[in-house]
C-alpha cells in the first residue's frame, strides 16, 4: 500500500524526550514499512524515518521559540497533503481534528486516530457534524464522550519488541513517570512510597504551563529522603530506569486516553498499580501484569503485594498485546476496511 | 449581492469592550446591510447585527473559560460557511489563513482581509503557497513583509459617522489607549507627559498574558501625579475620554496593521501624536492631523505644539477617509472585482 502518515508538528518524529503521539506515528511508520509499504511522512525536518519525510517545518514547533504561529505550519500541511492526495492509497492523520473540512471534499480514502482526551464540550457539536469521518481510538474508554464519531476501530499503542530488554531482577525503587501536572497526580505516588517507606524515583517533564504547580505543589514534597528527582529522561535512560524499578506508579486522575508509560513498564517486565480511570483497566490485567485500585489505601496495599506480580507475564502480555508489529496488523487491517469501504461506495454512485 | 462574513469567535461582533478585528466586521456588516445587501453574519451567538447572524458558538470564546479547543469551534464554522457556500455571492473571511486550503476548493468567490502583523518568518512559506488567494491589507505598510501574496486592495477602517461627537473644545490631558503590552508602549506615553508636566489619563486593557510586564515594567511608574490609569472602558465612555483629550499619544514600537485608536481620536477632532511605524503615515497627516515622530525629544516637541492643530480639520480627515461609509463603498467595489474575474476565469475554462 502507498501510505501517507501525517503527524503533529510540535514534536520531531520520533520525539527527543517526552512526547506520545510522535512516538507512535514513528513506529508505525517504520514497522510498515519493515512490512513492505510505501510510507510517505509529513512531519517536521528533524524527524527521522525509514519512511519518505516530507519535511513541513525546519524543526519541531516546541522547540522553535522564534515561531508565533505554529498553526500557519499546519494549514501549509494540510495542503502539501491534499495537493498530492491521489498519490497515496490512503492518508493516516495524526492532527485531531484541524482537517475535517478539508478531507470531506477529497476523493481519497483517509482515517484519523485521535490521540487526545474527548471530553471536552465543543467536541460535541463537532462529531455530530463529522459523524462520517473514520476515526481510530486509542482506548476503548477514550470513545465514551463521543458517542456519535464513526470509531472504526479501537487500536491500542504498540512498541518495538527490542525497544526495552526484559529485567528479571529488579532493584528496590517504586518509579513515577510523566508530566508534572495535576492531571497525573506525582503527589499521591509520593504518598503511596511514604506510606510503605520505599523509595521512589520521578522522572518527570515540566512544561512551562505547569511551572507555577510543581513550585508550589510539588517541590515541598520532594524535600524527603525516599525520593528523588530525576527530570526528563530520554529513551535511553528509560528503560534502566523502569526495568530496575520494583514497580511503576500510575496514580492518575484524568480520563488518560492510552497511557504509552504503562506499556513501557510492561515491556520491562515491571508490573503497574494503576488508578481505575480512562484506559487502564484495558492495558493492566489486575493480579497478572499489575493492579487496578480506587483509593490511596487500595494503592498501597496493592504496591506492597506487587513481588506477587510475575514480571515475566508482564513482559508477555506486552509482547501479546502492545508490540509495534500487533498494533501495525490491526492498523493495515483497518486501512483495507476503509479502501474498500470507498471503493465499495464509489461503485454505489457510478 | 448576497454576502457572508466569516469573523473570528474570539469577541462578539461588536466586542463589549476592547477588540479591532470583530468591530470592524460589525461596522461593515450594519453598513452593507444599510446599503441594501443581503449579507450572512457568521459569528458567536452573543453578537448583534443588522444582517442574519448564524450563531457559530454560545459566547464569545475569550469569555468562555470552559472552552480549551477554541479551534474546534472554528474548524465547524468554516464547515458549516463552506456546506452553503453556493447561496453566496461572496465570501468575506477575516479568520486570517486558517481557511484557505478549504475555499481554495470551493468554486464560490472570496477574499480574506488580513487584521494581524504579518512579519513572521513562518507566514512566507504560507503564502509562497498560497500567493493566489486574494487578500486585502488594511494599510499599504501591513503588506510588506509579505509582497508574494495577493493582493487586490488596502482598504482603511472606517467608523460609523454618529459613533463618536465632535469635541471642539477639550480639557488639558493627553490620552494613552489601548493593551498594556511592550510593543505599544505605554511607558514612553509616561516619559512624554511627565517632560512636558501635562497630565496624561491611561485606558487600557491588560491580557492575561500581560500580566507580568504590567506588574513589574508599568505599575511602578503608575505613582505619579500627572498619571491616571483608568483600567478597560466601552464605546460609550471611550467618545468622552478621547474627545476631551489634547491629543492622543500613539508611541507604538511594533509595525501596527491599522491602529483603529487614530481613527477614534480623529473622529472626535483629537489630533494624533505618533511614532512612525507600521500604517501611522497612512493615516495621520503629518502637521495637519497630528504630528509623526521618531524619537521620544521629537514627541515631547510635537506635543507641546499639538494646540496648533485645527480639531475641525481632524474631524474632516476622518469623514473624509475613515468612515464606515467609505470602508463599504470599498468593499463593494473589490467584491464586484472578484465577483467579475471569478466568472472571467469559469468563461475561460469553458
Amino acid at each position: 500500500m502507498k501510505i501517507a502518515q501525517v503527524a503533529p508538528l510540535f514534536e520531531s518524529v520520533p520525539p527527543a524526550q517526552y512526547g506520545g503521539t510522535e512516538r507512535v506515528v514513528a513506529n508505525l511508520t517504520n514497522e510498515l514499512v519493515r512490512l513492505g509499504h510505501e510510507v510517505t511522512l509529513f512531519a517536521s525536518a528533524d524527524s527521522s524515518t525509514r519512511g519518505k519525510l516530507v519535511p513541513m517545518c525546519p524543526r519541531a514547533l516546541r522547540l522553535d521559540t522564534g515561531c508565533r504561529d505554529q498553526l500557519a505550519w499546519h494549514v501549509l500541511m494540510t495542503e502539501c497533503v491534499a495537493a498530492q492526495a491521489d498519490r497515496f492509497d490512503l492518508i493516516h492523520f495524526h492532527i485531531g481534528h484541524f482537517h475535517f473540512p478539508l478531507v470531506r471534499r477529497l476523493d481519497v480514502p483517509h482515517v484519523t486516530t485521535l490521540h487526545g482526551r474527548l471530553d471536552l464540550p465543543e467536541l460535541e457539536p463537532l462529531y455530530n457534524e463529522f459523524s462520517d469521518m473514520p476515526v481510530i481510538s486509542i482506548s476503548d474508554a477514550q470513545r465514551q464522550p463521543l458517542p456519535m464519531a464513526n470509531w472504526i476501530a479501537t487500536i491500542p499503542h504498540g512498541l518495538p519488541e527490542t525497544m526495552f530488554q526484559f529485567q528479571p531482577e529488579p532493584e528496590g525503587y517504586l518509579a513515577f513517570l510523566g508530566r508534572i501536572s495535576l492531571e497525573k497526580r506525582v503527589d499521591r505516588a509520593i504518598a503511596i512510597a511514604t506510606a510503605l517507606g520505599w523509595p521512589l524515583k520521578i522522572a518527570a517533564k515540566i512544561d512551562p504551563a505547569d511551572v507555577g504547580y510543581f513550585e508550589q505543589e510539588v517541590r515541598p514534597l520532594l524535600d524527603n529522603p525516599l525520593v528523588e528527582f530525576v527530570g526528563e529522561i530520554d529513551d535511553q535512560a528509560k528503560g534502566s530506569f523502569l526495568g530496575r524499578a520494583r514497580a511503576l506508579l500510575f496514580p492518575i486522575d484524568w480520563p488518560e486516553p492510552f497511557g504509552l508509560v504503562m506499556i513501557e513498564a510492561l515491556a520491562c517486565g515491571t508490573p503497574v498499580v494503576a488508578f481505575r480511570a480512562g484506559s487502564v483497566e484495558e492495558v493492566v490485567e489486575h493480579g497478572r501484569t499489575g493492579f487496578i485500585v480506587d483509593t490511596d489505601d487500595e494503592a498501597v496495599a496493592a504496591t506492597r503485594r506487587v513481588t506477587t506480580i510475575d514480571r515475566r507475564t508482564c513482559r508477555q502480555s506486552f509482547e501479546q498485546h502492545f508490540t509495534a508489529r500487533r498494533m501495525v496488523e490491526r492498523h493495515v487491517s483497518v486501512y483495507s476496511q476503509v479502501i474498500n469501504a470507498k471503493a465499495a461506495s464509489v461503485q454505489v454512485a457510478i
